[in-house]
């Protein structure tokens, strides 16, 4: 078993010669539909994350038995023992992707394979049982088909898929849990530049608070990654910031912006035009639109592309030579997101990204919301039949 | 407001006018018995946190209303909205304390005003709303009375107290809780080490893995930072080791030893009796134990007592020297856990702990739960009326 290898214990029943269930299975997916569905928001006025649809996909396993049927049922609440190691040890991860309605009315998901893969990852690195990537993928296709009317009919809009992971075990134990669930829940959510056009973030970078370090979980969509963010992100927000710029090590390396990738597009120490993201050495999260930005980029091979650091000193100094064009986050939130100051050591620096375009944000933007909305055919796209 | 302070804007509905109760009151607590009491089991036979008693105490917080009052009613699974806060951002924070029953059939708690205060900051730590830790420990003295029974009548066993605290806004948005659960579990515990000896513990010390980190979350006792110890635990014990030993930093400073605080009794560099634990500066987590064998050492004066760190290349050289005398880890479980073997570079680093008593383990186990069961009397001990 996967885990096995890795020094988890999850095939341990298995070892004792019972029968578990190695996966779930799409197959298996039994239907349990509501009676009635919710009214569908107008996708203009949505908060992220606080509308759901009318079905939850719901799948338990446990040490003993192994995987249940995977179940599609009424979205309700969830039942847990007051000991329950979600509830306690955060035994616990997620993952985030969308699905889009194109203009052709065709329903897409985008790269749905990457999130799956990366949710196996953070269960390995979690000690919670391991399961088929492919077969998640394909029951998360079932829900979103018993709810395919809450896919906002809009090409600024989408509904985003939730799939949670979480330890059930009944005892306050430190331990691997012996009980699990693994859940999905469907929230349609709009644009998130209201306007169709960008809206600058201003970021605090402030070395005091450290989102991850390497031998942690920083490259894991793990739960204990964000509820820890909340204390830096008021601080940042009461200093009239949006985000929050996180640092890393005693040089300040530049590593991610709240829950998203960075990007710098700028003119190098070299004089080369260069897209510059941090590399994945375990404190980065393996963001799927990262990737799409770093494969559209070498695909076009008009610029340099590099996955390395670059440290405050670094940025200040570029930005006083006015070497740096643009600066964005991304993730499956805004896909892109631009910067446009940045405060550090009670100081303002201007990120000229709005004044640059910003071109190359925006390229990337429509590059990949035409795949979305399937105005452009790709085979990044997941179209359901 | 405590959390105003500190970035957090748990104040909002304050600030806005609204009225909103700053801390719930143990004088408000509203008890709903349980109709009939359960089993009381053989406390020899428990495995930790596995069986509960008959109540559990719940008090809710939203920013609209803030505090509800506390309510001691039976023990119920909890209902959570599947985008909770807690099951997807591990907006979440423990402690753990214990009541004892003495030789005399009174029951007392140890130091429980440490309990409730690192509970508190671990609550502005994680933008939780803020409460009178006073209050608590009375809602739980409240509690405990109530399942009074259940406090083992045994001087090798006890009751042990988990409170828990967590998110329970019901949207995604990656942001602090607009709703809150304050929760207070009780479950009978057996003697950690059951012949009633000492059993020394094989550590594994390997930096890959790392516990905590300077800007994290490691001196709270935050859920995140307890699930994501399990892979390296496995790990450990998939190499015959019962607990990973924490280092930190490139040059392998000694942490933690599992989920306890770590002591060395030796003769330091200089030649001196010294009791050494790493420093309080933001990676090790202040415990109750901790705190009492520094307390009892600096009151008994026969030896040197530092709070600072020693590298696992400064140990490896005493040990060598023979200038190591005892190992062990600190805990509420325990007490004291004496240490044997480390596994390091695949190399096995026995520690003498047992050969040399072990003669300070033993000193502090019988120093604290002399106090625990009302043998000595202590103002560390709050007796219940």
């Amino acid at each position: 078993m996967e885990c096995c290898k890795n020094g988890c214990e999850n095939g341990d029943a298995g070892h004792n010669g019972e029968h578990v269930v190695d996966t779930f299975k799409a197959s298996d997916v039994i239907i349990q539909r509501a009676g009635s569905s919710g009214e569908k928001p107008d996708p203009s006025n949505l908060v992220f994350g606080t509308v759901f649809t009318d079905h939850i996909l719901s799948i338990e396993w446990t040490a003993e038995h192994g995987w249940d049927k995977p179940v599609i049922k009424p979205f309700q609440n969830i039942s847990l023992h007051p000991a329950a190691s979600v509830l306690h040890y955060a035994v616990e991860l997620f993952e985030g992707l969308k699905a889009y309605r194109g203009e052709d009315g065709k329903i897409r998901l985008f790269r749905p394979k990457l999130n799956m893969e990366r949710m196996l990852r953070s269960t390995i690195r979690m000690c919670l049982p391991t399961f088929d990537p492919d077969e998640l993928l394909q029951c998360i296709l079932k829900l979103v088909d018993v709810d395919q009317d809450w896919v906002p009919n809009s090409t600024s809009a989408s509904l985003y898929i939730r799939p949670a992971f979480i330890g059930t075990e009944k005892s306050l134990g430190v331990k691997k849990s012996s009980a699990a669930l693994l859940y999905v829940i469907l929230s349609p959510v709009g644009a998130y530049f209201k306007t169709g056009s960008f809206n600058p973030v201003s970021l605090w970078a402030e070395p005091k608070y450290v989102r991850a370090w390497k031998g942690g979980t920083g490259d894991c969509k793990t739960g204990g990654n964000y509820g820890t963010s909340f204390f830096a992100q008021n601080e940042a927000m009461a200093l009239g910031c949006q985000q929050v710029l996180w640092l890393y090590g005693e040089d300040e390396k530049i590593t991610e912006v709240g829950t998203m990738n960075l990007f710098i597009f700028w003119k190098n120490e070299d004089g080369e035009e260069e897209l510059i993201t941090p590399p994945l050495d375990g404190i980065i999260l393996p963001g799927v639109v990262r990737q799409s930005i770093l494969d559209l980029s070498r695909k076009w091979g008009e610029f340099k592309v590099s996955e390395r650091y670059i440290t405050m000193e670094n940025l200040v100094e570029a930005v006083k030579e006015k070497r740096v064009k643009e600066m964005f986050g991304s993730g499956t939130a805004c896909v892109v997101c631009p910067v446009g100051n940045i405060l550090y050591k009670n100081e303002n620096l201007h990120i000229p990204t709005m004044e640059n375009g910003p071109k190359m944000a925006t390229r990337f933007l429509n590059s990949l919301t035409d795949i979305h909305y399937g105005r452009v055919d790709s085979d990044w796209a997941v179209t359901m039949s």
